[in-house]
Order: structure tokens, then C-alpha cells, then sequence
């Protein structure tokens, strides 16, 4: 029996309505002959309501208690879609992420995933049953219950693949696939076809939204193709696969751009050697990721560094690094909310020679200027200012013949 | 350390406010230096609302799918409980069921407690932590999520004062303890200090409401004292305890009404040896409790035997009964939905005579006729017409002084 996961998420989910949509759809495979174990994601806002219960009592909840009172979200829609699937006449039978046996750390409210036995799903299969699996969630070794965090369910629903050796993972949200750059920003954006892991992790570090990176990492080391669909209509998504399965290569896959990161800038720093590592290691082990590095050449035996963090970052680095130059040496310290990142993303770099150039060109055309530039082997960024954002990803867009 | 275990019903953390409210007397009492396991239903209408939303859904939803989707109101009590707790201050930890190993039979929806290890809950008393128990739940063997049906959490919290070795239970209610009958009808009832298991018992199974028969049945099994009392004062209200403790003994300690019964009478049975029995075993066999026997001296060779049922389980009953006459012999099959049942109920029955004489002679003052007449060691019932049943509740009660 070919066994498909599909994963549905909140919007998926969202009222009575939906679920029955689900439901049939879901029969609708069990009817093709496939082993099916659906992973469902909390019904539409019943997170944002937990959330909102909690901080009418604290500020500051424990986080065990939180993962407690998050995870009954999904076990909610589990139970409801198991009971739309038996009244359609299949059998079905919810579990909790503890009762299949997805074990995890202690990391409460973002746990990682160490085990899944899966042993309870695959004797439920067998006797023909359609398995329903609470996403985002598990337990620790003493039955604590966690939860995976940010892209916790689709998360689940990869590992879940894998553990019952499906071949197939379908992750059904509330857009059709991913697009070649955001269709509100691009309308003539097309969906992409295929797209491959890495492709994905870059779009969706350069800020994609449709999954997190930490589901595709997975399905990248076990080879689990995703497809990415919507749970509205019918129509084929987008596969995101490993590079050799692949079957058309466009130069670039697609445009994302990322509005929320701030610049810093610390003027005057002494230029000898390790004093960079002394900074990045001081804002790195305060928890802050840093993107895009620049370093201008040095005058006079000191530097300008800049770089970017996350906008919520912003006032805790500038402080961070106003203590570093009193400490270390160095001059003021700058910073610029007025940026956004434009960048390209695709496989087809690596053999293509030029596309940086392009890139650049369909900016100039119009005349933005260019802040900062970083490069990876499959993308491109650009630091630009934030009125410029759109305006260049339409350019870029364009230029690349996406539309 | 001495150990308590309190019992919160839905109405007293039917909101945020009654929540931290709950909080700040559990804590009154950690300050005290008591160990606290503290069980909690699910907030106000939640359980009510999730059952709305299966309704949705389906007709009949999979009782296995009913439990995993009503265990969460329990659960997201806990865990805002918890966290109202440590708010304050004070450390908590919340357990579901399955956690503290809760195990029960696989009667989804009205299971049975089969054992109980309450070994995290020692541990964490240990640590000097609030334990927090969601209350109507336990597992399978398997780890399947099981309700205990109604009355649940006042199971599970006698269930855990015994694991746990507690010497009291309290159970908070939205009424400030058991009275002498229902203030409803006579403002003028008082509530009682203290009543005995037994009379509990006998009380619960004629008609009041403020516990279920399975949860006192298990606290006299295990000689546990249950203190009934009100969530939204500091008053105290009634301990249940052994007849041995009872410090005052009046003759009777309440009067109970029960207007949820009907009469069947099934005419001209033919007065053979085992046809009583094939006629009760009839109505046994298709889950059918039956109250109140009566069956009239038998004329040329046949009689009439009457009995009450709940009310819910008339048409049922009939239509058996109709069946059983055909088969066996007898004649018509009467119902009577216009009955009552007034009930007295006290341990001084045992040793006081003319009990029942004088609550006869309440009735009689009232021009209450008696229809039918059962007694236990410790109560005697009558069933009379439905419009006499509050003129004969107050009549019996100012009659044995318990006004």
C-alpha cells in the first residue's frame, strides 16, 4: 500500500464547513487505494485565542504550561475530522503526537523532533483505518507535551513521511503553491511547477512565507518530496524536490523580498585581526542572527561594519554593540530601519554566468540604488531602501522573464 | 506534609477572573503549608460548546473521537490554572490524566478508573510544587484518551486523594454545601454540617444533585472525608464522612425530590414463579434501571405490576413491555408520566421508629395521596402526583423540624 501524508493547515481547517471539505477530500484519496495519515493543524484562530486566554493571566506563562494549554488546538481538529471522516462511512482514529510516539526534547514552545516509532500508525493502516495526527506537537521522555514552534505541522508532517515511509507529502494551506515572487506585489507571478529544497530554503530564509525552513531540511536529507497545494481546489501545486528530479530549469525560480530587518552600522572600528569575530560573537551568543556583513576598506587603520538583523533585534544589537565600542574602541553606532531585502533565488546561478549582472541592471533601469550586496551559490541579495521594494521586485520580476 | 486535594467545578474557573480567584485559594492554602493536588474541570461551557461542535459534524461521532476531543477542556483549565498559580508566585505544574497515570477500562465516555500510580504527583509535591490534575480523564492501556462521564471530576478527585494518601478532599461548587432539601422549593432548608456516606448515597440516587453516587461510593470505599463547599466563599460547607464521625445524628437529614420518573403498569401478568424475573431481566438487559416495584396481590391467578423508570426511557420500556405480554401473556400496558418521587433520607431511621409514620402524616395533612411506597435502611420514597410535589417536599420538611 503507497502510503501519502497530507497536512492541512489552519485555514484548512477553519470551521465546521472546511473540515467536511477535508474530509471528502481526503476519502477521496483512501478511495484511490493509498494508506493515508493526515497531520491537521489547530482550527483557523484557536491558537491566537489560547494565546490570547493566557496573557489575560500572565505575561509571563511558563512555557511547559503553555505547550499544555497550545496543543489542545489540534487535537480539537483531530478529533472533529476523524468523526467527518467516519460520517462519510471510512474508518478513521486521531492521535496525539505522544500517542504515535513523536518524541522530542525539552525545548518547550520549540522542541525539535529526536524519535518518531510510528508503530501505532502503521498497525492502524493496516487494518485499513484513515490516521489522523495532531501537528506541532509531541512529548519529552517523561510524557511532557511540547510544541515544534513556528511551522511546527507541516514539520510533523515531513518527519511523519518519513517514519511511515511514505513517498509522498502533500501540505495543503490556504495559497495554491509557490509563486515566482508574491502575486500581491507581482499579479502576473506564476506558480512554479517543481522547485527544488535548496531553492526553498533560500526563499524561504530571503523570506518566503509559504513554508519554514526547518520542514523543508528535513525532507531535503530524507528525500521526501513536498507538494505544496491548496485545500480549495483541485489543482497541482508546486513539488519541491532534490535538484536531479528537477525536470525544467529556469535561471532563476522565483523573487522574494523581506521588509523586516534593520541595518546597523559601527563606525570607526579598530581594523586589526579577530576584532570582527569579537562583535559577531558578541551579538551571536545574545541570540541575535545577523544576515548580510559588510566591511568597508579601511582608512587609517580603522573600518565602518554594517549589517542587518531582524527589526526586533534592533534595539537590543544597538546596545549591545554602544557597549562594544566603549569596550573595544570604536565610533557611533548607526542605525537604518529604512531597508528592504530584494533578492533572486535559483539553481540555474550555479551553470548560468550574468545574473548577478541582470539583477543589477533591472534596478538601475530603475534607479534604485544599491545598499549592500550578498551572494549564496543559489542567490542573490540586495539591501535597497524600503520605498524602493516593490518597484524592484516588479523590475526583477520582469527582467527574468518570470511573469 | 499534610496533603489536600481540591476539586474545582466549571462554574468556579468559568472565566479569567474565577481562574486567578481559584489561584489566590489555592495558594491561601500552600501558604498554610499544606501539599495541594488541585483537579479542575473544563471552564465554564466548554464542554457543552465542543459537544455543539461535533453535533456539527455528526449525529454519532465515535465515542473514542468524543473523548479525545472533551479532554482538552480539561486540559486547557489546567494549564491556566497553573499558570495563574506561578503569577503569584507560587511554582504549579499541570498533569493530564494519561500524565499521572489516570488508567482506566475502554469504556470511551463513561470509563471506569482502573488504577492510579501517582507517582509524578508525589514527586512534584516533593519539589514543593501545586500540582494541577485536569479532572474526568484517564487513559487505556494503550494510551487512548478515555472521560469518565458525569460526575468525573469528583471521581477523579476522590480517586487521587487516595493514590496520593490525602486525608480530606474539598469539593468546590457553585452551591455552599448539601442541604436539607432543595432551597428552591423551601427557602427555609439549612445546610448541614455533616451527612454520612450513606445518606449521601441515598440522597444522590432520589434526586439531588450536588454529587454523583460514583464518586461517594469510592471516598466510603476508602474512607475518604469529601468537603462540599462553595468557590465563591470562605464559608464552610458539608463534610461527607463515616457514620462513625457523624457528631450530631438527627432523625432524617434531607427531604429530595425527583420529578425525572415515570409509571408503567403492565396489567394481568399471569402470577407463575419466574415471570417477574423474565419481565425486570427483559428491561435489564437493554440497560434500563428500574426504580420503584410494586406489584398488587394477585387475583384469578394473574396481576398487575407498576414500576418507574427515568422518564427518558419510557417509550423504550413500553414498547418492550408490549412485547414481553404478547410472548408471555398479560394484558394492557399503562404509562404515567404525572408522578413524583418525595424521599426522606437519614442513618437516625435505623434507630428512630415512626419515621415513616410521620412523614406519611405530612403528606395526609397536605391531602397528598401515596401511590406507590418503597424504603431502604436509611430512606423511604413515595411516589405521588406530580402538582403535590413541592406542597409535599415543604410539608415534610417543616414536619421533621429541618427548617
Amino acid at each position: 500500500m503507497k502510503i501519502i501524508v497530507q497536512k492541512f493547515g489552519g485555514s484548512s481547517v477553519a470551521n465546521v464547513d472546511r473540515i467536511k471539505n477535508v474530509a471528502r477530500r481526503v476519502v477521496s484519496y483512501k478511495k484511490k487505494g493509498f494508506g493515508l495519515v493526515v497531520v491537521v493543524s489547530a482550527l483557523g484562530d484557536t491558537t491566537d485565542d489560547l494565546i490570547a486566554l493566557a496573557a489575560q493571566i500572565t505575561d509571563t506563562p511558563p512555557e511547559r504550561e503553555m505547550d499544555m494549554l497550545l496543543s489542545t488546538g489540534e487535537q480539537i481538529s483531530c478529533a472533529l475530522l476523524a468523526m467527518a471522516i467516519e460520517e462519510l462511512g471510512f474508518h478513521a482514529i486521531s492521535f496525539t503526537g505522544g500517542q504515535v510516539g513523536i518524541k522530542t526534547d525539552m525545548t518547550h514552545t520549540k522542541a525539535k523532533i529526536i524519535d518518531i516509532s510510528g508503530e501505532r500508525i502503521k498497525e492502524a493502516l493496516k487494518k485499513g483505518k484513515i490516521v489522523i495526527v495532531t501537528g506541532f506537537q509531541g512529548v519529552t521522555q517523561d510524557q511532557d507535551i511540547t510544541t515544534l514552534g513556528r511551522g511546527g505541522s507541516d514539520l510533523t508532517a515531513v518527519a511523519l513521511a518519513k517514519a511511515v515511509g511514505a513517498r509522498n507529502c502533500e501540505i495543503y494551506t490556504d495559497v495554491e503553491g509557490v509563486y515566482t515572487t508574491d502575486p500581491r506585489i507581482v499579479p502576473q507571478a506564476k506558480k512554479l511547477k517543481q522547485i527544488t529544497y535548496d531553492e526553498m530554503l533560500e526563499m524561504a530564509s530571503l523570506g518566503a512565507q509559504v513554508m519554514q525552513a526547518r520542514s523543508i531540511e528535513v525532507a531535503k536529507k530524507f528525500d521526501i518530496p513536498i507538494h505544496v497545494r491548496s485545500s480549495f481546489n483541485l489543482a497541482e501545486g508546486t513539488m519541491i524536490l532534490k535538484e536531479a528530479d528537477k525536470m525544467e530549469n529556469f535561471v532563476i525560480s522565483g523573487v522574494t523580498l523581506n521588509r523586516n530587518e534593520a541595518k546597523i552600522t559601527v563606525c570607526d572600528v579598530p581594523d586589526k585581526p579577530g576584532i570582527a569575530a569579537k562583535l559577531f560573537k558578541e551579538i551571536s551568543k545574545n541570540g541575535i542572527s545577523v544576515d548580510t556583513i559588510v566591511q568597508n576598506v579601511s582608512r587609517k587603520g580603522s573600518t565602518d561594519v554594517s549589517f542587518t538583523v531582524p527589526i526586533g533585534d534592533l534595539t537590543k544589537t544597538k546596545s549591545l554593540m554602544m557597549r562594544f565600542t566603549k569596550k573595544i574602541g570604536g565610533g557611533r553606532v548607526l542605525e537604518n530601519r529604512d531597508i528592504a531585502r530584494v533578492s533572486i533565488v535559483g539553481v540555474g546561478m550555479k551553470t548560468h554566468s550574468g545574473v548577478a549582472a541582470r539583477m543589477f541592471e533591472a534596478l538601475a533601469e530603475k534607479k534604485v540604488n544599491i545598499d549592500m550586496i550578498t551572494t549564496s551559490e543559489i542567490s542573490i541579495s540586495c539591501i535597497i531602501k524600503k520605498k524602493f521594494a516593490e518597484r524592484a521586485v516588479r523590475s526583477i520580476h520582469a527582467k527574468f522573464g518570470l511573469g
